[in-house]
């Protein structure tokens, strides 16, 4: 795998008042909020995947979160402070696991939420969203298609976005996963050196960025070498679109970094690996088989790049798994084909 | 699934002078001895899993324990006072699990370890004892067969025998699992209603037993209708050996309850519920679905149990998903029949 060092950036971009008093305190205050509303998910340690990475291994299991991903985390604060201000209703682009989020969030709140996914996004998500009983609309594969229909359905119903990328919210309680990880590895005696965060549209990695500003841990974010975003935005020093391949990591698919995740974590990430697919398909069966935690592809781009190279950034290595909202029938022909493959011992 | 209620008892037998002192302290003392030496496994909570159940589940996440199951504890108590007394190995006879237990308990004391299985053992069983580093016997598909040569290897070779229900160390030990979580869900504010816990030999119970003597907890037991054991000896007032059927649940296969666990469970247990095996696999599948956990099909007995019958038995009802060590290629089978199944939605 791919690992790029990050060159220093001139200077931080941000794009406007709340965003750019975004810190360490938003970290601590969405904490605060968020307390007893989501689960306060376990880190797991697993003997056989600390062998193949060479390294200790800290999985904050997200995959366990309400939701089936840390998304909640961001969309409850964000919808909360729309529901305050008198929203009529939200709504929100995604590749399905903020889409999931923003619609529990919306429920909780009674309010309508309409969600915008890839035409292709995985059937378990959709199922998800109409289940929390919000109504969706499918654009594009492409992340403009669904940013343009998002567009009309707000004029249309007079709705709020919930931008996944953009809204201070989000990003700060995105970063409330890595912070609850720093704390409960500190509690087990131990402190990360690193932690790995799968970067789709950023939210994660800038959130992680937050998290451990100004401590000594390091945060390495990882990608699918189809979609190199965050190399490809790191090398133009602004987010840039690029030509995405097939992956199966359909959480990390947007083929451009956010701009408010960018300029919060360019300076303060210190690699990024890119993740080949049988990689990614590797670490989600070893998720399964060894440490027996059902995770989706996004979750195990970031496992595939701290089993390859975690023990280059320390002894103890945090993963955020992102999230669990795979299709059965993917964990089923993985298993199928892992059984009858090669590495089957 | 039929339910029994319990016949009061006339008299609890006890087998020896260690085994009737055994109370509620033996689990403190346990867990203070094992205290950094097992995982604090987390207790896993799940929104879609209450619904199916008509109740708050409190799963105490034991496939993720060292080893894969709970039955480390009660290994490592045991294994422990042997190598203390100058043992020069150690045999045992098992399902799997205990076998895995005892292999890396005696491993962490440079001691050999011999273990007897069933033929048609699971083959992720059988790789886990030898990357242990111990040696396998296989004996018969039943309990009596296992039993006789774990008495010849015991003459061949001088070893001590870590028996699987009459140990009490392995008895307290396995009771920590329970006690712990009666300390977690209490730490959410909440108190256990009931437990559910997996019955094979007797072991798990009979500690779930101990560990909620003199609280309010009740103790709920689950077997394979397959293999009715419990319900047998509570009929005969003693363990008795069952004409078993083949069950999925290849750590519940044991056809006859141990004299300790049973002595001390008959008593204490509420009620026992017998589990098709159909509602076996769709726990699994649920597990794996709904809360992103792989689990053994003995751990799904008890949470399928628990689905069924949970709410009968108060707001807060525990599980004790027992293990996770399950064949990859029973995972892919069990995920591909619910996908093209009539209950997939």
């Amino acid at each position: 795998m791919a690992q790029a060092p990050v060159p220093r950036a001139s200077a931080v971009r941000v794009t406007g008042p709340a965003s750019a008093r975004l810190g360490p305190a938003d970290i601590d205050r969405a904490r605060e909020r968020l307390d007893g509303r989501v689960w306060r998910t376990p880190v797991v340690r697993c003997e056989q995947l600390d062998a193949l990475a060479g390294t200790r291994l800290w999985l904050k299991a997200e995959n366990l979160q309400r939701g089936g991903s840390f998304k909640v985390r961001g969309a409850l604060l964000a919808v909360e402070e729309l529901a305050a201000a008198g929203s009529l209703g939200v709504v929100a682009q995604s590749t399905g696991n903020h889409a999931i989020a923003v619609a529990l969030a919306a429920a909780g709140h009674g309010l309508r939420a309409v969600l915008v996914l890839p035409h292709d996004a995985p059937p378990v998500k959709v199922r998800r969203i109409r289940d929390a009983g919000a109504e969706v609309a499918f654009a594009g594969p492409g992340l403009a298609e669904r940013v343009a229909a998002v567009a009309r359905l707000r004029e249309q119903h007079g709705y709020d976005e919930v931008d996944p990328y953009q809204n201070p919210y989000v990003i700060a309680g995105q970063g409330t996963a890595t912070a609850e990880l720093l704390d409960q590895v500190a509690a087990e005696g131990h402190r990360l050196d690193a932690v790995v965060v799968p970067i789709g549209g950023g939210s994660a990695i800038a959130g992680a960025c937050l998290a451990t500003a100004g401590r000594h841990t390091a945060v390495v974010g990882a990608e699918p070498d189809a979609v190199p975003a965050f190399l490809a935005a790191l090398r133009a020093q602004r987010p840039v679109t690029v030509a995405a391949r097939h992956t199966i990591a359909d959480g990390l698919r947007p083929e451009e970094i956010g701009r408010l995740p960018f300029a919060l974590a360019r300076r303060r990430v210190r690699a990024v690996v890119g993740v080949p697919e049988e990689a990614i398909a590797e670490a989600l069966v070893a998720a399964l088989v060894h440490a027996r935690l059902v995770i989706e592809p996004a979750a195990a781009t970031a496992l595939a790049a701290a089993i390859s190279r975690g023990a280059e950034h320390g002894a103890d290595v945090g993963v955020l798994l992102s999230g669990g909202n795979v299709e059965p029938a993917l964990v089923a022909s993985l298993l199928a084909a892992w059984e009858s493959g090669p590495t089957a011992s």
